[in-house]
């Protein structure tokens, strides 16, 4: 799947992933009505307005985009017929040939974290049938409980031909309260942040890790194994694009969170690749921005093409004008 | 719900958990058979068949423990329609006043914690009303991601009266790959497990932070927010008993993956309280073992009840016996 993405990206020039993380905020007073007065103000209501409202988007900008990521929690808040609506917006995207990347963030261990693995990634035995549970072609992973739970996860990726993004450096704010402590160097690698007492942060042994990991899963030039790092911390993104030379990174934080195109150059590769950076708020819900607001609430999906062309080409000119 | 824990607990005098863990090759042929006769080999049939063998453990156990874990990874590897098996086993089991632990070690940032909150311990809002989608009393939480993620999880735990469980020491042989990891000690707290050098692991400032958390959530002498601890590693649970005075630990890995009741005796207060052990595979699953195969598959459940009155016998003995 890490191939089926490279060729999506070339194909449309574009290194983005547009995140459908759907808040019944976000959704059109057009769409939720119809949507209610079909099922009521119920699980069923909110979650067809959400499929109804993230196919349109689909629609209108699948043929600029290599992949989508929806964001598993936004629909899991709607319970099982939320769940449906995930699984829908799963199927549909493939259909549209779009990389699905699922921000499941799951992390478990052993037969559990196997089963996460079948559930997202894979398929699950049910007599003598192999059967697809949700079916995307990466998930995201936290990697707090070590190997363990990301072995279960790599053995369906050879197998499957399938990826996983591992949360490294996330964009939050306070992801440094852990992420960012500063352990023992025992590493021998070059370019790391390692301080005059041979320090460094926890993420960049994380970083190791999964660079460890990725060179058992590859494909013809990068791996199965890629790592998820904010667009909100560019010089720890700089130094963990060497620690992990042949993953690619997950980028969140990109617009809404603060994250700016000329930051994000240095999660690249010099082959151009290596990177894909989400936008989420700033696509689905790009109507309610001032930039876009003359679209109109009836003409959301416009507006969120418009905002893919524009971030599109914000990254293009980063990438073109970077100096190395 | 820390409050009905505590009850339960002295109704039963039972410091346990039963994980219902289930995976089709636990599950006795004639309950298999019959759901696949009615559903055929499908995801509809594997979730009744787990459904049904859940159904009759709680029957066979409710009235000796105090709480249920179910693994929600087991389900989800079933899809939507396991999934469905997971809400049910949450609902029938609420009805027996279990309480039930969703152990769905969700973390994730901003308004997707909140979500993933709602999802799993609060309500969302549709229109004009607020909705349970799957309504369990406590969850697990991954704190990698900082207070960022965790503090969505305490606005709905102060709302609602729910509990969290914070993944602070992992039973599993890599958790110390990133948890043990010694970084600074710029803590002020005593008897922690600081070496000469001034460092401790990440997992001691994990468990000082759910301290702090804890502080701010307190029922009458409990905190809503607890942490996970595995029974695998005993010396280390000692130090987390004193770094998070006020929370429950929920301590994973006796029986099946090693942990010794006498070992357990730390992980609890003065008081008694304070922990709460689980077991899954050793009780959902006793009829496969040596010592309880008499009861042959056809009485898989009263395996279960045997084998749970049996780990009962052996943590009480231990906290009875046990040297302060």
């Amino acid at each position: 799947m890490i191939q089926k993405l490279i060729e999506n990206i070339k194909k449309t020039n574009a290194p983005v992933v547009v995140g459908l993380d759907p808040m019944l905020a976000y959704i059109p007073d057009s769409i939720t009505k119809a949507a209610f007065s079909e099922y009521g103000e119920t699980l069923e209501g909110a979650a067809e307005a959400v499929w109804q409202y993230n196919k349109k988007i689909v629609d209108a900008v699948y043929d600029l985009i290599p992949a989508v990521k929806p964001q598993i929690a936004m629909y899991e808040q709607f319970g099982l017929p939320g769940l449906a609506a995930f699984k829908k917006t799963v199927d549909y995207c493939k259909s549209k040939e779009l990389v699905v990347i699922g921000d499941v963030k799951r992390g478990d261990i052993g037969s559990t974290s196997a089963a996460y693995a079948a559930a997202h990634l894979g398929s699950v035995r049910v007599g003598s049938q192999m059967l697809t549970p949700f079916g995307e072609d990466f998930a995201t992973v936290n990697p707090y409980l070590g190997i363990d739970g990301i072995k279960p996860f790599l053995d369906v990726c050879r197998e499957e031909k399938k990826g996983i993004f591992v949360l490294v450096k996330t964009s939050n704010p306070s992801s440094g309260e852990f992420q960012d402590q500063l352990i023992a160097d025992t590493s021998s690698r070059e370019g790391n942040a390692q301080n005059a007492f041979g320090q460094r942060p926890l993420y960049e042994l994380v970083g190791e890790k999964v660079a460890e990991w990725a060179d058992t899963c590859m494909g013809d030039t990068y791996s199965y194994v890629g790592a998820v790092v904010g667009a909100t911390y560019p010089e720890m993104g700089k130094v963990l694009r060497r620690v992990m030379p042949k993953s690619f990174i997950l980028v969140p934080g990109y617009g809404a969170q603060g994250g700016k195109a000329e930051d994000l150059v240095h999660y690249f590769n010099e082959d151009g690749l290596g990177a894909i950076v989400n936008s989420s708020r700033g696509i689905i819900a790009a109507y309610k921005q001032e930039k876009y607001a003359s679209f109109g609430a009836d003409h959301f999906a416009e507006a969120s093409r418009a905002a893919v062309v524009d971030m599109i080409e914000d990254i293009r000119h980063a990438l073109e004008t970077r100096s190395c």
